[in-house]
């Protein structure tokens, strides 16, 4: 079986895990959690970062931190995980969807200005696939109506915009370190923000909203989005080889691009000049695939040991989001139509031969 | 230092954590997850157990299978962990209090029944620091009244009432797995239940709403509760020695009631008969005490080297849940006089006597 994805353990991963268990440090104190915070920090470019047990969570801890609530709008991307929005609809506020740019797969900066109303609180840019969205325009449009912009960089760990790392951007970035990610944890998230005043928020309602002078005096409802030591141990080896990680990412969509860059029906991922991508699912479209004929290549692929993901549905196709009227051409057509090849560091290229034949044969 | 708690990782923790990282399933799949839960189930006589992130999303995820909702009421008792208030909170539902008992420290069953509204959709008795709630009476009173019944046995794992396990009655527990607990994955949690609807919709629910049958079709708006393999294999180890160390703490509590007995001014843990008690905390009530000495009493204690806890702040002084006019009267003695001593596998005869003459003599 080729997987899709597959984490790439082979640092100081077990010297540092067994460290926790060895010091009975395992639980959500201990010397790991402050090291992968300021490591993780410094290697965004940006001031704080607060560790937490998810990327989902991580979403949630920003919007809940600037008090986003009912009768409040956000805008979203259509084209992203479920988990973007949802993190919208925990606060009991309304994602409101966008289209994306055919080329990087992101918020459209126009449609996001379009559809700003005066409940508009806050808006998510995602960062689909390794390539950053186009944070400059949108964050001159929403300074100019005073909308905080949160960076959903789950997907993009070390891509660079103007040689600026993405966490460094906006008001907030949240980062997910699920096992299929470029930098993971197991499970595990991350807020980077320069914003001491809401860094220092996060950090108490992180914490179940507890006092950090005053033990069991709750000040908040708060949430237990804590990241134990054991998984920012992890996180910490991690860190130590993510340049040597993105390199070797880089080298696989290169391989990938040459061996597919033939085939007239497929569009390979595309960089805008004054962005560095990362790699983290190399994800293509096939000219006039339908959604039942890429779901059928899926099921082809799997067939020939080759595990691959489409891209994920429009999220106003999906029932908790559902405007069967509304239309989205651009995500429609990439959420039918795309599909992501394995990419991690374990891929030989021999590995990535084998795909790049099943797929051309397939499409044949 | 003599830490109020300490986990015990002793048996195969180490082994099992390091087949994680070998196997390199260290996110939330493999197979220390499945064995988890069945092994939990059946430690609690249960038929279902769905693992969590930790205790306080195990209540929630609960919450939001039953769908509790604005509008809903949940009673709660009035003195416990934050936890079990800010999971009804989540749901946009209202917590309602009622005071405890003097002996166990539990919901009074009574003051349950009084205070049941046509809104009462639920109700959480809480078994502190090992004692059991009423589960006997409190669900002949919801059974009437057609209110499901979610037991908080964060604090309580293995205790019984009549020879049955807590996590074997009404219609569902919630346990939590945090550093302190009788049982601990560094943080987790679960969700028992014998109703096998319930079971499925949490595992929806935890897995971000996917279909369980179609990938990146999300037919809800669930979460990310996700335990990680390698929580979950701690876990396990843990359950290995489940009985043994009850067994052991049920010692340390003897040793206690030893030491501590002739002293009039404390009214040391109780059982009910029907019940058997597990020791989570050894938890003392001072007679006459008020709350800031009793403050006072834990910073002399801690100078000596020794960390306790305070008994909770009930729930109607805090911030969040503030009502400055509702009165509590036995959650606010045991709230303001309560003291939790160290109490964990680690500890020696010589620290429970070194804990027991401290206390004694600070209360001379
Ligand atoms: C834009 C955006 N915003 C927010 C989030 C939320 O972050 P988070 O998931 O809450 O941390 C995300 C995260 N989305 C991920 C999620 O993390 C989600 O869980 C994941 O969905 P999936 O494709 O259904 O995930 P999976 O099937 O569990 O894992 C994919 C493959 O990765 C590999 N893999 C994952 N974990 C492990 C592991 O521990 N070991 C090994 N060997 N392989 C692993 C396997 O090959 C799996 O088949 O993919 C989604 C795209 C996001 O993309
Ligand atoms: C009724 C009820 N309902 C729901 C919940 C929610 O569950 P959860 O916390 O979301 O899993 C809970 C859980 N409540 C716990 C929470 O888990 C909470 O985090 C905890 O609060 P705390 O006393 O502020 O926790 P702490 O100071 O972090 O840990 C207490 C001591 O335990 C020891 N300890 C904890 N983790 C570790 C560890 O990993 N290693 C070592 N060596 N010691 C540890 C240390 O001595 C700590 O000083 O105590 C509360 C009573 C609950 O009691």
């Amino acid at each position: 079986m080729i997987h899709i994805a597959s984490p790439e353990l082979s640092g100081n991963e077990k010297l540092y895990v067994n460290e926790c268990l060895d010091s009975t440090w395992i639980s959500s104190s201990g010397r790991f959690i402050t090291d992968f915070e300021r490591a993780f920090a410094d290697a965004c470019g940006a001031k704080h970062a607060i560790a937490t047990n998810n990327g989902t969570t991580a979403l949630h801890l920003v919007l809940a931190a600037l008090g986003i609530g009912p009768g409040d709008e956000v805008v979203v991307p259509v084209l992203t995980y479920i988990a973007t929005a949802n993190a919208v609809r925990y606060c009991g506020a309304e994602p409101v969807f966008v289209d994306v740019e055919p080329d990087t797969m992101n918020m459209d900066p126009r449609l996001f200005e379009a559809a700003i109303t005066p409940r508009t609180r806050a808006v998510i840019p995602v960062d689909l696939y390794g390539h950053p969205a186009d944070m400059v325009a949108i964050a001159a449009i929403a300074e100019l109506h005073g909308i905080a912009v949160i960076e959903d960089s789950a997907e993009a760990h070390g891509a660079e915009i103007n040689g600026g790392r993405v966490g460094s951007f906006g008001l907030a970035t949240a980062f997910s370190f699920f096992g299929n990610k470029i930098l993971t944890t197991g499970e595990g998230g991350a807020v980077t923000t320069n914003d001491a005043a809401l860094a220092s928020r996060m950090r108490l309602l992180r914490g179940q909203g507890m006092d950090l002078e005053r033990r069991y005096w709750f000040t908040d409802v708060g949430y237990n989005y804590r990241m134990t030591n054991i998984a920012a141990a992890i996180g910490l080896a991690q860190l130590e080889r993510f340049d040597e990680s993105l390199a070797r990412r880089d080298q696989i969509a290169k391989q990938y691009d040459a061996l597919l860059s033939g085939n007239a029906r497929l569009a390979l991922p595309e960089s805008r000049p004054e962005v560095r991508r990362v790699n983290w699912l190399y994800t293509v479209t096939v000219e006039g695939l339908s959604a039942d004929e890429r779901d059928q290549l899926i099921v082809d692929l799997a067939s020939e040991g080759i595990e691959t993901r489409p891209v994920f549905h429009p999220l106003h196709h999906l029932p908790p989001y559902l405007q069967p009227d509304a239309s989205f051409p651009v995500a429609e057509r990439l959420g039918a139509s795309g599909i992501s090849l394995p990419t991690h560091l374990g891929l030989s290229e021999n590995d990535i031969a084998t795909v790049c034949e099943a797929l051309s044969g397939a499409l044949d």
